[in-house]
């Protein structure tokens, strides 16, 4: 790969810049499996087009600004949060469409996290004599390019969605009280933004268990987020291994506020799948581990085959800790609600098996606090330590400190 | 009590009123059981005279002011954070030398939490011929001399020691991996201000569990603020019903680093409490619930008899967990450390009974959020709802829910 030439941008050209941002963030959630990207076309200090990734299997968003500026695109700048693409995969390479209008020079927040273009669009951009530049790495504008690219680099590095786990705690770490009464933890601003996190997403996840003891509807409310319309509210998945739901679950009886896809062990017998199947519900079958238990990466791998990106865990603790125990949590969003509530047995927000030493914990990158009403919202990208691992590994370490 | 006209300050006055409320903290933790108390003098716009709380039944801050204004202080103000005393209990009434001093004007920041005096202080004054001026309770003034004052205001109106519970946890709600290892949650920065924490109480309380599996050494160490020298170290306090402590545990073996207090319950065996007895380790004996534990409260106004005002309670789970049981947590200080450990058998903050529905938890008045490196602070005033109650109670309440 050529190194491409970094740059400093001028207060309007980081205007401009911040304004493809937007138009990305804009279409959030919408346009899996390929990444929210926004783009605008400028020629003599005028835009002439912008445009945002349109919704699956539509064109990219280079491609709608073009379509805007029409014959204004020639000799225009393009500024674009993610490198144009270079490989014909649903739609035409949107390089050739770039070259094709005669665009003068094209500004790039991020490269392709896909190990297929990484770089590769930008060389071809050059051989036809087209002006590249690259943000900095450190910009911070870049940095926000990335960040709405990581569902996407999960999904084509990883061959899985990117996983955000949810959950809103009180100052003595509890989710609920003993009696299990949930009602609330946080209020109304941070349950407000709860909605507009779900409102970024693919799919909302739980376990059978939060299924059955809080019947929850997993839509999207309380958002006025001004966002593109969805083609789809995010899918509602649950993940059962042993098929067990009660039928009366609202997330079984309302197909109107969206799919429902059951996530369900293969050795789930036909009778309890003919009872699970309706209108609206979708059983997909997932290989168990020994225990009997869903193997949750391989339920991950389905969803990622079925275009879904970015996944946001809402418990329960069982679920998000199994999640944790194999190091699929990559970004955890965590409401800490200033209230006391005590109880030895009342429940937490993580479970399974754990990490044996706190030098083994998990830390967060790009971390942010903010206020949210009288709560807390802390969030961060999920850096695993490079000595733990998978929850066998953990208990090896376990045993080994016992043994000390 | 007649109203005392409240006022606004100039700029020099508020940084005159700042002053002493710095001595007033510059004591805190050194002078129970009276209330660190700063004073100062002005006449002609000069300083004349300043002073705080000395230790233990000498002079208050009044008199150190005088003392050090000497016959300057003759037409001179005072102001003071706390309404000035006007009964004999072991100084002479700060009302009478101030009027012997010949003070033209005093300024208060909080009346008397102590209902013996509550505006007395500032009748008497004024029956003398005194100017006298009290802050609006709303004053930010006012509310940080009304913030030092809490833990006197707790003794002389609940006949208990003020409670600061403490506890740092991850972004998981752990206090330590489900191996007990707990080295180290927070941060240096975080750990440097538990102790100053430590530098500002009469006692440490810890249970028997925490004293046997963290063999803490219970001192203030990491702080450099610039503080009156103790005139010893706060007690180090450990409830054990049984008596049952491992004879080399540091807190019995490091008679050098302070007094170790054991509250014991009433049935522990003479041969027992002999083990226990040597230099430096006191025992207390506790008349015990009719579960064989020590009564918390109890236990507390065991304390207060001593003359402890300002207790922290740093754990573990099962002690935190009775004392916000039977509402004698006053203050909590929570660091929560952007970690994640997950486990399900991981130890948790606060354990005990808990309340049975969300809606009765208890919030936090005068919230206080900071960042100490990478690690959040959250403080406040634990403020328990109307219908919660002690354990009994709460249990009541969660047979009726259950019933429903």
């Amino acid at each position: 790969m050529p190194e491409e030439a970094t740059i400093v941008l001028s207060e309007q050209e980081r205007q401009i810049m911040q304004r493809a941002l937007e138009l990305a963030r804009a279409v959030e959630g919408r346009t899996s499996p390929r990444p929210p990207v926004g783009a605008v076309l400028v020629r003599d200090g005028q835009m002439v087009g912008q445009g945002a990734t349109a919704p699956p299997y539509g064109p990219h968003a280079e491609v709608e600004a073009l379509r805007e500026a029409g014959s204004h695109a020639q000799g225009a700048d393009l500024y674009v949060t993610l490198e144009p693409c270079c490989i014909a995969l649903h739609t035409p390479p949107c390089t050739e469409a770039l070259i094709a209008a005669g665009i003068r020079r094209v500004v790039v927040a991020a490269r392709d996290p896909n190990p297929h273009v990484d770089g590769r669009g930008l060389q071809r951009l050059r051989q036809a004599g087209i002006e590249v530049a690259l943000l900095d790495e450190d910009d911070p504008l870049a940095r926000q390019a990335r960040e709405l690219l990581r569902p996407f680099a999960t999904l084509v590095r990883g061959n899985r969605p990117y996983v955000t786990a949810k959950w809103a705690m009180t100052l003595d770490g509890k989710m609920a009280a003993y009696t299990g009464d949930a009602f609330w933890i946080s209020g109304p601003q941070a349950r407000a933004w709860a909605h507009q996190l779900r409102d970024r997403v693919d799919g909302i996840l739980v376990g059978a268990g939060t299924a059955r003891r809080d019947d929850p509807l997993l839509t999207v409310r309380l958002t006025t987020d001004a966002r593109r319309p969805r083609l789809q509210p995010p899918r509602r998945l649950v993940i059962t291994s042993s098929g067990q739901l009660p039928s009366e679950l609202r997330l079984l009886t309302t197909p109107e506020a969206g799919e429902t896809w059951l996530l369900i062990g293969e050795r789930v017998p036909a009778e309890r799948r003919t009872l699970l199947a309706r209108p609206g519900v979708r059983l997909i079958e997932v290989p168990c581990e020994p225990t009997g238990r869903v193997d949750l990466r391989q339920a991950l791998q389905r969803l990622a085959a079925e275009g879904l990106m970015h996944i946001l865990l809402e418990g329960g603790a069982a679920l998000t800790g199994s999640a944790f125990d194999c190091r699929c949590i990559d970004h955890v969003a965590v409401i800490v609600a200033p209230r006391l509530i005590g109880g030895a047995g009342a429940p937490i927000p993580l479970a399974g098996q754990g990490l044996p030493r706190l030098s083994l914990a998990a830390t967060l990158d790009d971390q942010r606090t903010q206020t949210l009403g009288d709560d807390l919202l802390i969030e961060g990208e999920v850096r695993y330590h490079p000595s733990s691992s998978v929850a066998g590994e953990a208990a090896e370490g376990a045993k080994n400190l016992t043994r000390k």
